[in-house]
């Protein structure tokens, strides 16, 4: 049997080998993507839209990895945390890519179609629109700054007797393992909380409420 | 009048030419940086102590943009919560630098010390010893992900006519300037609400009470 007539470019394989790199190097340039595919780069853009389109095939591959079940979840509160527990998940497999992820506009239709959702869960649940991106936005900022976390060693404060820090031993002989899951957990609680009191139109500093006001 | 004569290498050239190469790349090599410095490779392993030594080099460099007298105010959460706004701002002047410096053990002494001044605060404020590592490893997840979207561009969705994204659009419109500083003060906000809860002991989700449990 001869071997099996696979093209030697085709989108998926793109996506795979950029993320290959990204992974290894935190970023990609076409060449490199055309180079580990034995291919020329000229023929790579024949299959995407430059090398936006190729950070938009990353976006949609790890993003894949998100549960799209829990978003539709009920009541609100119960579906935006297991989203975000998802998407942490999903990001922490790919720490490298995070820091090009988050600083590149969002084209990917399905990914836009994910936050379509999520911002329909919260304006179903009744928060003002002006509340929605901040509150999606700042659930994202602690979900990947986690997932860059999960990516640290356990022990990620080396002490030495050369610079004695007896409170900050004392603290960290008191924690406990999972360093990184329960900090995420103590940040999850308090925007969750959070999110609950501005729904309900108490969330202090917010607005022209009694609490304190963000400069 | 003859050139000054200036040693080619020191350890203050040696972290302002990687935090430079970092700042381009978001990583850096020390032959790249001895190379940039026009010095042999085992010439810069006589200053710092290979290449981690160089990397706690580079954190003391960012971190020393992070006013310390924040963590003299009193109380305790104003303290914490200028501390959070400095340190969000002394990263987002580097943000390539987040994962390298996020994923890297904490060694440099002035470093450590800042530890050690945060962890007496909270101490002192009254915080169980086995709160207060997930306290301000939560904070920083929070910091350095809105660090990170610091450097996104204020169009972070772009939304097209082929994928239909009506409520995400509503969403988007009704947002403000400042996205990035709006999403940071949300989490903030949610974020001090919970410690201040925490160290009363009424936090939601935690230990035995009735709120919900973390897996």
């Amino acid at each position: 049997m001869g071997r099996p007539r696979t093209p030697l470019l085709d989108r998926e394989r793109i996506a795979t080998t950029a993320l290959e790199i990204v992974d290894e190097r935190g970023d990609f340039s076409v060449p490199q993507v055309a180079k580990r595919l034995g291919a020329q780069t000229g023929s790579v853009y024949h299959h995407v839209d430059g090398r936006d389109g190729i950070v938009e095939l990353l976006r949609e591959r790890v993003a894949a990895a998100i549960d799209p079940a829990t978003l539709d979840l009920r009541p609100w509160d119960t579906a935006l945390e297991a989203w975000a527990r998802s998407y942490r998940a999903a990001f922490a497999a790919h720490p490298k890519a995070i820091p090009l992820l988050m600083t590149s506009p969002v084209r990917a239709p399905r990914v836009l179609e994910q936050y379509e959702r999520a911002v329909t869960l919260l304006l179903d649940a009744g928060f003002a629109p002006a509340d929605v991106m901040p509150l999606i936005t700042a659930l994202e900022n602690l979900v990947l700054g986690s997932a860059l976390d999960l990516a640290a060693p356990e022990t990620m404060w080396e002490l030495t007797a050369s610079a004695p820090t007896p409170r900050l031993a004392e603290a960290l002989s008191a924690a406990t393992e999972g360093r990184a899951d329960r900090a995420f957990e103590v940040g999850l609680t308090g925007l969750m909380n959070h999110a609950r009191e501005v729904r309900a139109g108490t969330g202090r500093g917010q607005g022209a409420g009694g609490g304190p006001v963000a400069p």
